[in-house]
């Protein structure tokens, strides 16, 4: 951030009165401008033994897999977040269960939130996101081809939590920040 | 949004190619502003059969009562920014249990993330945005003295759940949008 959003002049960091942490404030108007983690919500669709997983059609990580996701927007709730981008980038058609892994991911300000959900048919398709979207069984999981970290993490703890036929909530965090001195 | 944060020149409302939604866009550098919504981090710190409220020493809601709850920042877990808004507000030292309520609030853009917390100790006392912090027992819970909807929620889930003596998580929605017609 370089220029106030609200007057267009140029802001700088500056920590203010009551606060203890640098923000962006504006030199001109004096708007404080805060900036705080997004929120990627997500599905794991599941359809018998098999999960669906979509061939990213975008960077980053173009070419590889991942579980249907992407940044939550305003005016929906969670669930609809995450229903929605499984249907932009996979067409599918699912019901929601219960909301299954949350992983804060401090480095790069993000929290991903994934819902686990069932396949309610198989008319699935890519959307214009995806190269290619597919059910794997766990032994044809592409575990070297995944995206990201938390789609590793969200998989692992699946298919363990299914020998044991439950699926409660993990909360966990992914943190690559630098040590602070 | 008035203003590019990148260039400081105007923006416009307009939808991207390959996008569905309006954007606020710049119309000197094409930069694509995204808005999203923010976390709430909070506690429901307990001792013993009593939960800590805060009344507020701010707007909004002024005098009203408060779990200790505000928003995640970036370079922070939501157990850190969970513990750290309760220390921040009531000088809290308590041990982080389980995520308790997820609340989607698609009307103000807001997801509430509450936490189950053990207090270690008495020796909280209020922080700068609290008038005062105190202990409550189910029967003495202010509930028309109560700052947030979520709060509420949180609070009457936990009473309920004591009585069963489990506290699974909760993903709930308060949802005040105008229908779309």
């Amino acid at each position: 951030m370089k220029f106030c959003s609200q007057c267009g002049k140029p802001v700088s960091q500056r920590t203010p009165e009551g606060d203890n942490r640098l923000r962006h404030i504006c030199d001109h108007c004096e708007t404080i401008h805060y900036h705080n983690p997004k929120i990627v919500a997500g599905c794991l669709p599941v359809w018998e033994d098999k999960v669906l997983l979509c061939k990213r059609a975008i960077e980053p990580r173009y070419g590889l897999w991942t579980l249907p996701a992407g940044f939550m927007e305003n005016d929906e709730t969670l669930e609809q977040a995450a229903e929605r981008e499984s249907r932009e980038e996979a067409n599918t058609n699912l019901s929601i269960h219960n909301l299954y892994t949350v992983i804060s991911l401090p480095h790069i300000n993000q929290v991903y939130m994934v819902f686990r959900a069932q396949l309610n048919d198989l008319n699935f398709f890519p959307g214009i996101e995806s190269l290619e979207v597919a059910l794997f069984d766990e032994s044809n999981i592409p575990w070297d081809q995944l995206a990201f970290g938390t789609i590793q993490m969200t998989l692992k703890l699946f298919f363990e939590d299914r020998q044991r036929g439950s699926y409660p909530l993990h909360t966990c965090n992914i943190d690559h920040r630098k040590p602070t001195v």
